[in-house]
Formats: structure tokens, C-alpha cells, sequence
């Protein structure tokens, strides 16, 4: 099996990184199918939300307050959608994953970015799966360094 | 708007409670598309996890933990799906959500009920969203009594 990406970290991803916990990491996922979707992954391996402790459940609570406020001022989410699946680790045949948490804001105005209009279509709705996530680079780097610039005031 | 469904429950989702404890109750879903799937659901009127008190937020930590270990011990789930959305209720002109959470267990095995078979065919992917969550009513009693009791031994 690979080493774990989230122990690991890429270059591409840590330059996303939008937040810097104690025990907690905020990264503005690479799949911007929902404008400023972003991911918390725990700094340790750990595999399930069972196994968290006290004090990085604790430290989650503020984090989950932190960026909702964050999604709402800078992006004008109506609403997050939280989801912590991590299914892809268990197409292995000794699943070892990494506990990370998807956030996914949906916005009932459209989001313009660089003059590019972005709209969530399914508002009211699941979250799509095989939407597109790719956007400009230029457009990704603005939702990153709002995000950025809010969450470290 | 209609009363919200959460604050006035209907008889059949009260017959469906597996766990009460003090800020949240836990029913069996409806919705049986992955056998032991439950909805997490706080006993006051609250919009988002934002808005979680301190020791709302502890109990959640300890309800997630319990759910996800009989998940595992009375229905052999590998992990579980945790989601927190909320969009359904977006569809209103004013919005007014009742902050519950789900919990879809992800089954590497057949789960066996009164001799029916059911095969999580989705397993290592995200859960379907179409897929259907009826099965009949002795089998959705069977999972009703395991989890009910495991959760209140």
C-alpha cells in the first residue's frame, strides 16, 4: 500500500493549506465543484471519528464554527454541507485511512470570481457526484486567499 | 411552512427511536438503502453545527462512537458514512432546518435479515443517491431491535 497522503503531504496540497490547527488542518480541496469546498484532516493517523480524542473533537468544534463563518462572509454560503466518508480507502485490501472531513458550502446567489460567474445548480439539493471541480487557476487562488486572509484575522 | 417534523414527530418515527439520550435521539431511517442507516437528531430547534452548545457538541462525541461500534458489532459494517446536509430544507422561500445528522453503515459483507440478503454494491464509493431504501417491514423491525438493544444494554 502507498504511504498515506494526508501523512505525507504534496506540495500541491500544502500550498492550499488554508488554516493551521493545533491538532487540525484546513486545506482548499483541489475539487471546487462548490465554490470554496475545502477538507480538515487531522494531523495524526487516525482512522474514524471514534478514535478522535477529547481535546481534537473539542478543537473540531471550533473548527467546524470557524469555517462556516468563514464560508458565509467571503463566499455568501446560505449553508455548509459536512460529510466524513471516506470510502476510497477501503477499495484496499488492509484499509489503513486517514480521518478527514469534507465541507462543501452551497450558495442559493451565484459566486463571481475573476468577472467568471459560478452557480450551484443542484442548491436544495444532494450535493452532485461527477460534477466537474476544475476551475481556473486564478480563480482557485482568489477563493484560497480569502479563505486564508478570514481565517487567520 | 409546515410545524417542523423534528420538533413534532409522527408516530412512526417515534415508534423508530433506537436511542434517547439528553440533547439527541437516534432513529432507524426510513430509508434502509444501507442496512442499519440512522439519523442523529438534537432535541431543540437548531439550525446548523454552528450553533452547537458545548455539551451538545460532547454528546454528539459519544453518540459517535456508540452508534458507529454497534454499527460494526450487530450488523458487521466496515465504517460508516456521516453526513451532515440539510438541504431539503433550502428548497423553502425561508429556510428554517432542524439540525440532524446521517449515519449510512458501509457493509464489505452481505447483511443477512429473516433469510433476505443485502449487498452494499456501492462498497469502497460513495453511497447512491437513488438508490431504493425500501426493504420489507420484518426486516426493518429485525435491525430496529438489534441496534435498539446493543444501544441500550
Amino acid at each position: 500500500m502507498d504511504k498515506c497522503s494526508w501523512c505525507d503531504l504534496s506540495e500541491e496540497n500544502k500550498m492550499f493549506q488554508v488554516y493551521d490547527g493545533e491538532f487540525w488542518s484546513v486545506f482548499l480541496s483541489d475539487e471546487q465543484d462548490y465554490i470554496g469546498r475545502c477538507i480538515l484532516v487531522l494531523k495524526r493517523h487516525c482512522h474514524s471519528m471514534s478514535e478522535l480524542t477529547g481535546d481534537e473533537w473539542e478543537e473540531l468544534h471550533g473548527l467546524v464554527c470557524k469555517v462556516e463563518a468563514c464560508l458565509k462572509a467571503v463566499l455568501g454560503a446560505a449553508l455548509c454541507n459536512w460529510s466524513c466518508l471516506m470510502n476510497n480507502f477501503y477499495k484496499e485490501a488492509s484499509p489503513d485511512p486517514h480521518l478527514h472531513i469534507h465541507v462543501r458550502p452551497r450558495h442559493d446567489k451565484p459566486v463571481i470570481l475573476n468577472g467568471n460567474t459560478y452557480t450551484d445548480s443542484e442548491f436544495g439539493h444532494h450535493y452532485a457526484l461527477h460534477k466537474s471541480g476544475q476551475i481556473p487557476a486564478e480563480d482557485r487562488k482568489e477563493v484560497f486567499s480569502r479563505l486564508k486572509k478570514w481565517l487567520n484575522r
